[in-house]
């Protein structure tokens, strides 16, 4: 059934829906069973509130460390939901709004969703909405409080709702905060564990020439790093052509790997 | 007596009062004599302040892990008071309200209650309300204040009240936070503690199709799983149909002991 | 003269001074020599600000643990002073006030003061006003400077000021927050210590049908409960009835001993 | 020329300058040596300033315990120095103002001070005017640092400024505040520490009606105990007639020394 | 080709754009190898943001001790860039703005970006944007979660963003604020590390009238001075004429580096 | 040179700018070579300012203990400077202002400065500018920040600027709170430190009437005694007169030393 999985997750790759969109720049590649099980789990969550009649609320909670791509599997099952009510709350789209007026906007999306049947609501990069800073730490108890509220709000009689977040914070930080708790269900997004799910990747890209380039390529990249600074050390090594040079890419990863932006790697 | 007393339970059932029904979606199932005390010992609290004459304030405090069933309890005692004035107080009517704007509208909940002969307020969820996270901790001293001086002031001659709050707070945090000394009493509502209570939850859904079944789900079990998340699971489990499927539910109980959602749990 | 004092005791019980007769709902009991001696140095001072000539300010607190009766016995002297104007400070004519409107409010009733010869002003739960949590501390600092300052303030030429406070927190606490020194004296009001002043309380609630009934429940009682405690267990007993059944009454108070309520018990 | 300082002193009983007068209810009895020292020392500024050439501003620090007799003798000098322009700030006329209101009233003083040629300005009980509280501790930084930079404040070319700051904060706490520093001098008032002092006071009194009375009751006083309590503790012995005695005056300050008021006292 | 990317700078060093030209007063030397890796590896990114098509946008964050340049750097990046958009956002533009002002003015910025298909945002002097300052530590929350989620947001489709920032704060305040997660990659910016380096530097002051002369100056100066630090000693050491005096210069580099100023070197 | 440099200080004493004169009281005496070394240091950056064209912006900070007279040597090389804009920004011209309100002020001063071919600013006594108190310890970060910015900030193209600060904070909090290095440089005001400095500046005060009474003056005063302290002591000294009885002084200087005005002094 794991082909059968893939093949209802291919044809969905074209679908796109509303706002989803931009938050899913190249797409999803399914690299292997570790984000096969991840992805049938979130369907079975879509489903279950799509089908049952007894759970007209549930919340799953997709942790894991930067860029390992939980807003890409967030967008996927979103948008794959054919839920008819389908909202991403993001803090890119309240940049420099008060704590209230963060609030506000997100109260208003649950209040849309109640009055839709069946409803999706996304609520992307946790830590950012809260404005958790670990020094402190400080975060807007406010906006805190605000999700801990309607993540557990049933829903109007007849209506159901599905939450999906996302968070790079660890499970310590969300335990503490009380977070965790207020979720059905939590999923962990992990980074690229194996060279075969590098090796998908990579090939997926069609920026190496050669099977040998892949293969040579495969090599230079230290397991446990994540999908987007991956493709992202992909795009340095093409150097604004469309076949990345093996030689550039073990330079580029290299660099990369001594600067900040690996900084969550763990070799 | 245990035998009056449930008889007295269930058509209490199908009472409706307002507001409070949507508080219990899964209706109270009378699982045993852990219950039974609790019951018994809740309506004795509305009794008193039903008929003696010398109590014109009474004040009851029910704490208990997350999910075990702390709102529903209270709720039914609420909704078969049959007191003239019966009022709900909760977090979710007051979602980013500021926190004076949260202290008027309790307030004037309590206002309204004293001019009925007979009133019950409910406050639920009271660690919500108090807006706490256990980092610093942070809490809403104004909402503490109000709600401390409301639940010691009399109501006026002649005028009789009931204050029901629930909380998942810990004794110590309660305790330290001078809350408890302000309820005339405290009842401790547990998890599901032995496989007798977990067998009559689970037949009271009717979700296993044979006795064996049963018992089988039973087996599955932990112990000390809150009924709240023993109902959920059990939901996962029927997958959108009416009958859940022993392996499957075991799989539902598994993945879910292992997540964040069961993190309260104590085996 | 413990029995001259008593005798003036007894006919103030009828006494009914505006708003201070809600705060003490079940009167006065002199139960013992341990009241005895608290009622007549609250005189004492009472006396001194009515007769002396050159002490136009004297302050008193009232000290002790929850429900030993600080507010009853503040009243009951307040209510017996005569002095023309009589004025109750209360957290409760004060809910979900800003800091900034306590003050106001209490500016104000010192400055009414401040135009009667002979003024009384009771300070009632010092804690609450000052929304006191031991968290932190956090605590109104507005309000504490404001009342320090209203503690000293000398009243005009002629004039005179009895001022009567009350509160449960700690020698310590009152100590560092500075507002003991404040005071020209303090008593402290103590649970009921002995098995007499309890058989005393008892008495006084004629809900025991027999001497036997009312010895057998003396033992029951633990020591250092409080009155006002103490007086809800009764009620809790007699279950709407006139009469407590000596049973019921040892179970209602063994409940109680083991919930919330007792937490400041010192057995 | 103790004894002409004394006759200086007394005719000065009598001075009265408007809002100073209500600052020493009790008048300022000539004690002894102790207090001489101090009342030198505290003319000797006001004579710098009235006639030095260049010394335009001059500021003076009392410190001492609570009761000790800073404000009076702060009052007294201001009273007696003469000057066209001598004025009060004091916590008492600032009850319930904001911060910055208290500020702008301070300021105020100080503008009006520089427009006369020889001014006295008296802030008394700093750690009020500070809303000091040792939790935290906390303390009004805008009003201290209005005042450090006004202690420092050269007045007008021509003008004259004598200020009078009077505070029980101990020594450590100023120096941690940096507010010692901005004084040019402090004077350091003591409680009363020989018994000859004690009798000179009591004596003064005039409340014993023969010398045994008055050496019996100078044995009962313990030394350290501030002049304001004694002086209190002498009224409570009256009982409201103008003889003490002395038994009751035993009664009295054991009373006194075991409850709060004394707390400051070091035996 | 090391020759090469130093023929590029040259003609680059008269290049003016806007409000960047006043951030380098001294102009750009190319005093060694070390600097010529940070310049090129600079326009790496500014030439992968040009030409490929998969990476919209990316951010560098430019670190290192103060003076050492990094300011000097990103602006010379952003004036050779030739984007349409070129804007700088400093906290000399935003002197005693509050904290949401300040956010509204990035905010702009980069919404004017986003019309542009290619742009280039200089975000200097990051600490002082935030406020920081080590005791707290504080800093502004408001702009740090602007910043980092405005760092982490996609341009439109079609259009693309190179942000630069520098700061003088460490790695691991860095790491702590998560600011370092949030930039694409980091360049670390060195103090000037050999002889050969200083001398570059001095030659290019032309302010030694013979080379002996200059290799007397190379001798006095500590290795790992910053290079804005030492164009400023030798100004110094020009006395306000065209040539510095050895002798004096000495001096004022000993002078310099026992005071303040040169607090931050490392010898 | 010593004597160069006396006689340009001398005529100097006559010089009047504006605000600057009332800063600076009691002149400027020239009490040895610990002062001239300062004297010539200032008047060097003064120079810089004035003569180099490559060093628009330079800032010093003089520190050192209260007393030691850092606001008169500023005061002194600004106004010996002849530069056209000379203005002196200090916490005595804004007395109870808001942190935005100084902060205006502040930048008003430089925003003027900046229309001046060569402007000097003097920013007096930082640490109240910050209302900086060690518990905590708290400050103004606005005006922190403030400072900050505009200590680095380049003024326009052809414009020069000397900036000078004086402060009493140590050295450990400037390199904390991250100024010290704000500034070019740093010069530290010393106490006296020599019986022949405290010599020439008792001599230069003229009070005592004969060389024997200023030699056994000087063997009074304790080493390390701040110019300010020594001579506000010769005054009290005076009394009124012109002539300091030695006698006289030697208690004034004594009492001093034992109060809080000398808690700076190191003996
Ligand atoms: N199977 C996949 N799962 C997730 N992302 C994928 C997958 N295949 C390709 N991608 C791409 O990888 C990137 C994952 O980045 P994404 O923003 O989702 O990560 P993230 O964990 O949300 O990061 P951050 O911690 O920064 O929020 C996206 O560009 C996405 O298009
Ligand atoms: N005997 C029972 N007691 C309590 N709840 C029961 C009982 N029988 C069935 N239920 C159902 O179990 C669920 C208990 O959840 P409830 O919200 O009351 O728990 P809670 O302790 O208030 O949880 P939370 O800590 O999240 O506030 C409800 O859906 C309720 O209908
Ligand atoms: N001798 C007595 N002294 C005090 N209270 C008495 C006495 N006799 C009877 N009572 C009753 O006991 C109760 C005492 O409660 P009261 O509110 O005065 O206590 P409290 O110490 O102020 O409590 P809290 O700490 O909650 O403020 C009152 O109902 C009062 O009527
Ligand atoms: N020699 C004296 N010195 C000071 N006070 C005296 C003297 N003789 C009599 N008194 C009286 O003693 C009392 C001293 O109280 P005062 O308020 O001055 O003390 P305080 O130190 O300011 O107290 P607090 O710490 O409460 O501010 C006054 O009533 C004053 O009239
Ligand atoms: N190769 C170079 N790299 C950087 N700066 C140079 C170089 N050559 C000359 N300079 C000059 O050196 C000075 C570097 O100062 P700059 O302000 O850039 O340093 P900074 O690291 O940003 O300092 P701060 O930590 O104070 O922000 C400028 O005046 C610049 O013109
Ligand atoms: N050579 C001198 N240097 C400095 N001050 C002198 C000198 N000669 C005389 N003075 C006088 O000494 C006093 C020094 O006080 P000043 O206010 O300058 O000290 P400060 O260090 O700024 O003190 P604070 O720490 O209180 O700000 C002034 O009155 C000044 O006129
Ligand atoms: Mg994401
Ligand atoms: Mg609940
Ligand atoms: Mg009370
Ligand atoms: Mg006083
Ligand atoms: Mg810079
Ligand atoms: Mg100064």
């Amino acid at each position: 059934d794991f082909k059968r999985a893939l093949d209802e997750v291919r044809p969905a790759f074209g679908i796109a829906t509303n706002e989803f969109e931009g938050t899913r720049p190249n797409g999803i590649i399914n690299y292997g069973p570790a984000f096969q099980k991840l992805y049938v789990d979130g369907q079975a969550f879509v489903d279950q509130v799509a089908k049952a009649n007894r759970t007209p609320l549930l919340s799953v909670l997709l942790t894991g460390c930067a860029g390992s791509g939980k807003t890409a599997l967030g967008a996927t099952l979103a948008m794959e939901s054919n839920f008819p009510f389908v909202k991403l709350i993001s803090p890119e789209q309240m940049v420099s709004y008060t704590e209230s007026a963060k609030c506000s906007r997100i109260l208003k999306v649950f209040q849309d969703a109640y009055k839709s049947p069946y409803s999706f609501i996304m609520i992307d990069d946790i830590e950012r909405l809260l404005e958790y800073v670990p020094i402190g730490p400080r975060f807007s108890n406010v906006v805190l409080q605000t999700l801990m509220v309607l993540l557990k709000k049933q829903p109007p009689k007849g209506h159901k709702l599905l939450i999906v977040g996302t968070t790079s914070l660890s499970s310590t930080i969300l335990g503490t905060l009380g977070l965790e708790r207020c979720f059905s269900a939590a999923l962990t997004v992990k980074p690229l564990q194996s060279p075969d799910d590098i090796k998908v990747v990579l090939a997926a890209t069609e920026a190496f020439a050669t099977p040998e380039a892949l293969d040579q390529a495969v090599q230079l990249v230290p397991q446990g790093i994540a999908i987007k600074q991956l493709l992202l050390v992909v795009e340095m090594a093409r150097a604004g052509g469309d076949v990345a040079d093996v030689a550039r890419f073990g330079e580029c990863i290299a660099d990369y790997a001594s600067t900040a932006g690996m900084a969550d790697l763990e070799f």
